[in-house]
């Protein structure tokens, strides 16, 4: 059943070493795929909340890309470390991680505010 | 700025030949997101709606898959035939396309409805 209470998309697109925009794979985005998954999976939420791959997300200027679905939050410059604040305070929480927000997301508004994980239930 | 209208992830994970799952990449998964890119472009909306190369999205038994956000959509068996229903009726006219939907899809409720396509203006 596909019916994810998050899905979270990964830029793990790669381009030739020399590429000007350089590329989220070369700065670090399968590792941050990678902890992203065992950090949900350490939580028991690897079927609630679905880390994917994805390729360009069009925002190659701010370093690994990371978008959060259905809400669209977008995050920039992600690195392993900002995982656990990503999942515990947005994933699960539903707190948006300001310090990580890229600019200009108008479909935002002003203090966006998501639902926290229901828990308790298996969604899939 | 990361404002998409709506946002198509189209799964073109490849697995070895001999996989017993098969994978989306086999199937036909970038004749579909080549499809989907060109479609979008003949009108115009390739700032406004983006098409996205996934990872895999984990129903590797329902064909080509492709999901639709921020509504949270999921199609099956898509192939490059059907990108101009799903392109004119769903992601400019707001109205899913039926057949092709997953089955299993309780976020979606009953009768599902969202909006159109906000035209005349640009939103990134």
């Amino acid at each position: 059943m596909p019916s994810f209470q998050r899905h979270v998309f990964v830029c793990i697109n790669e381009r030739p070493a020399d590429h000007p925009k350089g590329c989220c794979k070369q700065k670090g985005g399968a590792d941050v795929r990678d902890r992203l998954k065992a950090e949900l999976a350490a939580r028991g939420l690897s079927k609630t909340i679905r880390a994917n791959n994805a390729g360009c997300l069009d925002q190659c200027e701010h370093g690994v890309t990371v978008v959060v679905y259905p809400e669209q939050v977008w995050y920039g410059h992600v690195t392993e470390a900002d995982i656990p604040d990503i999942v515990d305070k947005h994933l699960v929480g539903g707190e948006v991680v300001t310090r990580l927000l890229l600019p200009n997301q108008p479909h935002l508004g002003e203090q966006p505010a998501f639902p926290a994980l229901r828990t308790g239930t298996t969604v899939r």
